[in-house]
């Protein structure tokens, strides 16, 4: 399968969530089963060899595809969830929305120093989020941070966002 | 990995999400990787000679094994999500909480009247909203509909309100 197969899958949704935005909707793709596979395994043979032992999903489209690659990767999943969803002890970090204010959080035992950790989500728009997550993965002092995306929209420059330093390998561009 | 070993894994958290109720919380399963890759070879090992084309998982604890059952059977994956979520035209259906009503949706063009439909959430407590995804995904015709849960509580009767003709497959009962 290639990249432009791919894209041909993916369905673009005009004026969603909002008037103006043009969507690139992941579940067309995630609902062809060649595309799901290929999704798995692209990023499989790029992180295989980094010895990742905990892939992060951020809530709730990050979910998605970051548990395929952890089983794949004999690694753990980690969900990165929205306030107040996680049950036992967690670590926070909150963020500037166009509206307000989000926080997110992972669970206090679910990272130590030890860890080499890779947090996925679907799509890098402005960055926001991931670099909330980054943020918040830091406090655990892991040794080494990778993300990946499905889909990054560079016109966006959400890779400026996350800043120099970090590892960022998207499988689609828009 | 035996159904003991995974329950020590499983962490039970008292009061969450308010008091009085002891709440499984398989987020310590998920970050374990044998126990991951158990939930998803057990559910592969009994859906694989069945014909599922199309596996959902439930917003969004159900989104966390169900694309990799999925990948694994060789079938797409569609999230079955709350409203609003969703960016093309949907096929809704509405059910009562205990406090108000929610609204569960699937994108219209996901499912056809060829497909072999497996629903998959992480736990059956009472049942209420895999009722609502059974009703949502009836209303596609399908040829058939099984239901697998990670974790079953056995005391709260789900099974009962899923109804007789339901084929329900649970890897782990409390």
């Amino acid at each position: 399968m290639t990249v432009e197969e791919v894209k041909s899958i993916i369905r673009t949704v005009s004026d969603f969530p909002k008037e103006g935005i043009l969507f690139r909707d992941l579940t067309t793709a995630f609902n062809n089963p060649e595309c799901l596979h290929w999704f798995g395994e692209r990023l499989f043979e790029y992180y295989k060899d980094l010895g990742v032992t905990k892939v992060l999903g951020v809530e709730s489209r990050g979910f998605i595809v970051a548990p395929i690659v952890a089983d794949k990767l004999g690694a753990g999943f980690v969900p990165v969830r929205k306030k107040g969803k996680l049950p036992a002890d967690v670590i926070t970090e909150s963020y500037e929305k166009e509206y307000g204010v989000d926080t997110i959080e992972i669970h206090k035992d679910a990272l130590s120093e030890n860890d080499v950790v890779m947090i996925h989500d679907d799509l890098l728009a402005t960055g926001g989020t991931m670099l909330a997550a980054i943020n918040l993965v830091k406090k655990f002092n892991v040794k080494k941070i990778y993300i990946s995306f499905l889909v990054e929209l560079d016109v966006l420059n959400g890779r400026q966002t996350l800043g120099g330093g970090v590892d960022v390998y998207s499988l689609v561009h828009y």
